[in-house]
C-alpha cells in the first residue's frame, strides 16, 4: 500500500497534528474538524483517520480508515462498505480502562457507596457488611480484546466471569463462554452484567423485555453500544427490579437527549460515554502504530472484518 | 497445652455458638455477651475467646486469649499484658477485604463518581476523562499480612504500591518499603495513602500537622485505628486542599459521636467500622485452626508479638 495523502478528522485535530508533525512522518497531511471537512480533502486523499463522524460520506476510493475509536459502527452498521478499502480501529488500553469503569460500580455496590452516604447525611452509624468480590457472578457481553481483558482482571480478583459470544467459543480467561443464542438460560444465575458488544445487526436490541424477563435483581452496565439495549425494556425491568441498577456509558442518542426517562430514573447512573476514551497520545500512538505494520506488511491486529462488523 | 474450659463472650454469641457446636470440639464452653460475663466466667476459663470488650479486666491467670478481631489494641494498648499467656488474633480475609475496601474508593475518585452523579442531577452531558489506576502511587502503611494483600492487588491492578512500616524492611509486593522515621521526605508524591497500622505507641497520632504539611492534593483512607489520625490535624487539612478527601472507617471514638465535626464535611466519608468485618464462619475458623495448631505444637502464624503490640 502507497500512502502519501492522509485527513485527519477529528474534534482532537490540534492536539493530533501537534503529535503527528513531531513524528515527522513523510506523509502529507491535513488535520481538520468536521465541520471544515469538505469533498475536495476527501478526494484529495488516499487515507482517512476519523473519529465518530456525523454525516455520511463515500469513501469507497479510499485505500485505508483508520478509526480512531473503537467502535467502527459509524462507518460499518447498516451502510454499505467497499470491501477493498482497508479498515483499522484503535485499541490500546480501552480493556483496562472499561474493566477499571465497571469494576468501580460494582465494588461502589458491593461496599454499599450510596447506603453509606445516606447514613453519613443523617450521621447515622449503621453497619453493614460489604460482600466480596469473590462471591460474584458477572457476565461479559463480548469476548474479543476488550471483553477478554475485562475478564482478566475481574478474575485476578476472584470474580467468576462468563463470557457470551456469538460463537460460544471458549477462551480461557472465562469459567464458560456461552453463545447468544443459548444466553437467556443462563442469565438468572449472574449478579452483574457488562455488555462490550459492538453495534451489528444481531447485537441491536439484544438486551430487550425477553432477556430482562430472564434476569432477577442485578446489575447492569452498558459500555457497548446504545442501540443494543431496548431503554424502554430497561426502566420496566428497573420497576419490577429485575435489574436492580443500570450503570449507562452508551446510548441510542448521544449526548442523551434532556426529555430522556433515563436521566431522572433514581437507579440509573448516567456517564457521558467516556468508559473507553481515547486520549490524543494513544490515538497517535495506535495509528502510527497501524501505519507501520502496514507500510511492512506486518500483520494488523486492529483490522475489521467488515462481514462481522467489528 | 491444656485446654479445658473456653469462655467465648462476643455481640455475636448465639451465632458463634451455633458454629462452634456444629464443630464437636471435646472442650467445655460458655457463650455469653459482655454484659453478662463476670469475674465467675473468667475464674471458670483457661481460655478466653472475644471481641473488643469494652471493661478492662485481669487475663493474667490464662493460658490463651483469642481476638475475634484482627486489631488488640483493646488487650494491649496502654495496658499491661502476662507475657505467659498467649495472644492470637484473628486474620482470613481481612486482607482482601480492606483492598477491596480501599480500591472501591480509590476507583470511585479516579472514575469521578461524585461528579457524574451530580451532572445526571442536572441533565448535563459533560465528558470527563477517568484516570488509569497505572498512573496512580499510593503509600501503603503498614507492611504485615493486611498491607502486603493490598499492595499485591493494587500491583496487580497497575498501581505503583509503596509500604511505609517500623523496620522499612523490603518486602517483595511493594516498589519501595520506607521506614516510618523517613517516610515524610516521600509523602509528597502520593496520590492516595492507605493507613492499615495498629495503634500501638509509636503509631498513635502518625498522621498529624507535620504528616499533612507535606503531602498536596492527595486521598487519605483509614482502616487501621483512629487514634493514629489526628483528627483536627484531617480538618484543617481538608479545608488547606492538602487533602483532597478522607475515607474514614475507624475512629478514636465508635460509634462516631454526633458532635464531632467530621460527620458535616464534604469531603469526608464515613464508614461505621467494617472495612474488615469478621463473619461468624471465619471468626469460627480462624478460631479452630488456631486451636488445632496450638494442640499440635504446630506453628501459629496469627500469635501476636506483645513487644510489638500486634
Amino acid at each position: 500500500m502507497n500512502i502519501k495523502n492522509i485527513v485527519v478528522v477529528s474534534p482532537m485535530h490540534k492536539e493530533l497534528q501537534r503529535l503527528i508533525t513531531a513524528k515527522k512522518l513523510q506523509k502529507n497531511f491535513r488535520f481538520l474538524p468536521e465541520e471544515h471537512f469538505t469533498e475536495q480533502d476527501l478526494q484529495w486523499a488516499d487515507t482517512l483517520v476519523a473519529f465518530n463522524m456525523k454525516a455520511t460520506y463515500n469513501f469507497s476510493h479510499l485505500q485505508w480508515v483508520h478509526s480512531l475509536g473503537a467502535g467502527v459502527d459509524k462507518f460499518l452498521f447498516k451502510k454499505k462498505w467497499n470491501e477493498n478499502v482497508l479498515l483499522t480501529r484503535t485499541i490500546c488500553s480501552f480493556g483496562q480502562r472499561i474493566a477499571e469503569y465497571c469494576l468501580s460500580y460494582i465494588l461502589k455496590d458491593l461496599q454499599y457507596h450510596d447506603q453509606f452516604h445516606a447514613f453519613k447525611k443523617e450521621k447515622k452509624w449503621q453497619p453493614m457488611t460489604p460482600k466480596l468480590l469473590s462471591e460474584q457472578k458477572v457476565m461479559i457481553y463480548g469476548t474479543g480484546e476488550i471483553g477478554q481483558k475485562t475478564a482478566k482482571i475481574f478474575s485476578l480478583l476472584g470474580v467468576d466471569v462468563y463470557g457470551v459470544s456469538l460463537s460460544g467459543k471458549q477462551k480461557e480467561v472465562f469459567t464458560e463462554v456461552i453463545a447468544v443464542d443459548n444466553h437467556l438460560s443462563r442469565v438468572s444465575e449472574m449478579d452483574y452484567f457488562i455488555n462490550t458488544l459492538p453495534l451489528t445487526e444481531k447485537t441491536e436490541g439484544l438486551f430487550n423485555e425477553d432477556f430482562f424477563n430472564n434476569v432477577s435483581n442485578s446489575g447492569f452496565i452498558n459500555v457497548g453500544r446504545g442501540a443494543s439495549l431496548n431503554e424502554a425494556a430497561l426502566l420496566e425491568a428497573l420497576d419490577q427490579e429485575q435489574i436492580r441498577f443500570a450503570i449507562l456509558d452508551v446510548f441510542s442518542e448521544e449526548p442523551l437527549p434532556r426529555n430522556n426517562k433515563l436521566w431522572e430514573h433514581p437507579n440509573v447512573w448516567i456517564t457521558p460515554h467516556i468508559s473507553a476514551v481515547t486520549t490524543p497520545v494513544e490515538a497517535v500512538n495506535c495509528f502510527i502504530e497501524t501505519l507501520k505494520n502496514l507500510e511492512e506488511g506486518l500483520p494488523l491486529s486492529n483490522k475489521v472484518d467488515i462481514t462481522k462488523g467489528f
